[in-house]
């Protein structure tokens, strides 16, 4: 038997470019329209908000993008990332599959979040920008922008839902250490925040609220730009260098996958790892690799939305995208895996879906818990609530070809460790977690508001 | 200027044996004593709690000892950890050392705990144990036992200090997230728990009374035996797995250290690093290698303690040996690092340091967080609150070559990452941490307390 249990490379062998997919679509991606007008977006109507660099990447069609040597330099802190293979949870499973994970949970920030937030921050300190602004849930984001921010001297300044600023306090002590400021939204530095602290003192914030405060205060500062941490083209490009990272990692373990897994909430994540895999496929030579985007069941919008324009955030201030969607005002669960409570999903996957080049999943949280046991106490990982769901579909996937007697290989995109999640581990452990069912009404509520256009 | 950042070695460079400093040591370490009579310890004296293989090893003079496949097999699953060039730290100190890291805080608990907890479990599963008890203070040793547990399916039990218990329920459920039952002590399943519990319900508890609590348990089950995490030389001995891996991985950088620097609280992490070094120094091969044990200014046992015998727990119920220590009844004040609050520390490091070849530095806990906040900001990594005690003394080494302008190569032994320390760091950045005297008055009375023996 093969024993090795690390793929790794050597940091010079950090990739030197992205890949941008819309040079290979064979179909271009539904424009963007203005959430105003309703009109396509043109690149000025993002000037306040990004820097000329990365809206140029939003809507770049050359295939390969180069990294900036700064940007590299900061990824040698704790890229490449690591190829392993699951040899113990292959055994406890007694199944044939050959399973692999590329993890993303040693950087600082303990996710893949800094692959776009160190590139962003850059391109911002290139132009002169001394600040920036962004909102963040559950606070995976916030910690990586704050980390971004301490990389290249920028302030940061990060508005957190205040439910979740109170119940997950490590995530906003991470973003102090690194020298951010986190506050609680709704908050009094802006007038939306203001607004809803008269209407409601005890409001425990959304992030559509967050959105709008953080805008606000990006518009309302001279030297200050906004920062998304999903979603748009420009931060799955970034992710991109983790699955090139892959490619060349499933070389050296002298195989390819028969099906990759990951989890999508805005989708970067996971379409990062994909991309250069959807190549082989849009290139013709893999014509039998499955890609399986896993989603909660209590936030199915790539399996259960319609393909729609609609806002990318709640408040409708953000540009009117082609998506999978629950719509914009729909509000999903409590879920532990606050990463994946999104009510749409990201273009380019919308796009490969309706294309059909990838599929989706959902999965319920208590199986995703259940699974995600199994790998801490065979892989001795404990990750966080997001990628359970796409172990939980791994493991499936995994039985299957027990029943089978199928060999598939299996790469599972593993976002991240669970180290300041353990409450939900808790709850799981201790027979408190619940799963919730799909919440038809409320979707079909949100689904009546989708804007009149397109 | 060399931008190499990391250095690596591939998992079939694992070393195949733990090096033994008892077969190099110019004088043997004194003999231990049984806690009961005061006379030397015979091996079948530990056989109620040790299985007869790392019983061997505590009294073994053989130079290298095999590591076992099945350990190696676990210690792939995160091992060999890498050697960081911290060129980010060097360039905002503005100094002409050169620093490195070599980092345990990948490993699933996230500290260098799972080098010796592993090979424990693994011995003990040899044997036939079924069962294995220990105790923890802050958590990092149980976590650590109860992943080593999992990979060799045994029933783990941990016996936690009440109130670090109730203070860090994330490490508690970590445990149980890897299978382990972890309870607060004092516990009503012991005699010395229930009689704890009698005389004040409300005890906070304290690792003599776990230490007892864990003894107890395991001598009045079968197939179960105790676990220690630090102190004693088979611990070290595993722990020289990282220190072989940083001599090679030094050679890939081409560079040898002048200064070594790491904490020290039982002693195990830093002795782990730098035992293969010392070799170097008994050889006669590198006299001028510092090598700097730093300690909490709070509980200075090398620093301030007599070189003496005394009991290895607070309860009087382990070994007596040979060490510099603050008595055995001393209670340190309660600071953030709490793997370093222990009154004695590692016979080898005692010997080593008596014998002239290694030095002892205390550091007060602001300054080290500080330190910490410092390291975080250049080289991403937040790091526990016990490296940062080492963390201080690199940068102050740092910037004293920044005066001499010496271009000094400094290795820093990191064990492991804060994740679920954000509270202390919390405390430090709002400006509630404190500073504690030297107790001097405590340590008084606790050193009248030391056995007369030896």
């Amino acid at each position: 038997m093969d024993k090795r249990t690390k793929f790794t490379l050597d940091e010079e062998e950090i990739p030197r470019y992205w890949y941008n997919i819309q040079a290979d679509l064979p179909e271009p991606l539904p424009a963007a329209l203005h959430p105003a007008t309703g009109k396509p977006l043109k690149p000025e109507d993002l000037a306040p908000l990004f820097p000329m660099e990365l809206i140029k990447q939003e809507v770049s069609t050359e295939r390969w993008i180069e990294i900036p040597d700064e940007v590299r330099d900061i990824y040698r802190l704790w890229r490449p990332t690591t190829l392993y293979r699951a040899h113990r949870l292959e055994k406890a499973l007694d199944t044939p599959a050959k399973i692999f994970y590329k993890y993303e949970g040693t950087s600082p920030p303990g996710s893949h979040k800094p692959n776009t937030a160190v590139a962003q921050a850059y391109y911002n300190k290139q132009e002169g920008v001394k600040r920036m602004v962004t909102e963040t849930g559950a606070g995976q984001w916030g910690s990586a922008l704050s980390f971004g921010g301490a990389c290249f001297n920028l302030e940061i300044k990060v508005y957190m839902v205040k439910i979740s600023y109170n119940q997950k306090p490590y995530r906003r002590i991470m973003m102090e250490t690194w020298g951010a400021k986190c506050i609680p939204s709704p908050s009094s530095d802006t007038k939306a925040g203001r607004d809803m602290l008269a209407k409601d003192p005890d409001c425990p914030g959304s992030l559509g609220l967050a959105i709008s405060e953080a805008v606000e205060d990006t518009v309302s500062h001279d030297d200050t730009h906004y920062a998304i941490g999903s979603v748009l083209n420009h931060v799955l490009l970034h992710q991109t260098v983790n699955g090139l990272e892959a490619k060349k990692l499933m070389e050296k373990a002298n195989a390819y996958p028969d099906i990759i897994v990951g989890c999508i909430g805005g989708g970067s994540n996971f379409a990062g790892l994909y991309l250069p895999f959807v190549k082989d496929k849009l290139d013709g030579m893999k014509p039998s690799l499955r890609i399986i985007n896993v989603e909660p069941a209590s936030c199915p919008s790539v399996t259960k939305g319609p393909y729609a324009y609609d806002f990318g955030d709640e408040a409708g201030l953000a540009p009117i995208i082609k998506m999978f969607t629950l719509g914009h005002g729909f509000i999903p669960p409590p879920i532990h895996a606050g990463g994946l409570r999104y009510h749409g999903m990201a273009p380019i996957i919308c796009h490969l879906c309706k294309l059909g080049f990838v599929e989706a999943r959902a999965e319920h949280q208590l199986a995703t818990f259940e699974a995600g046991v199994t790998f801490a106490r065979t892989q001795g990982i404990i990750s966080a609530p997001e990628p359970n769901h796409a172990i939980k579909v791994v493991i499936d996937e995994a039985l299957k070809c027990k029943e089978s007697g199928e060999s598939k290989t299996i790469l599972l995109a593993h976002s991240g460790h669970g180290h300041v999640d353990m409450a939900a581990y808790d709850a799981y452990l201790s027979g408190k977690l619940q799963d919730y069912e799909y919440p038809t009404e409320k979707i079909e509520e949100a689904l009546a508001q989708l804007p009149k256009v397109g």
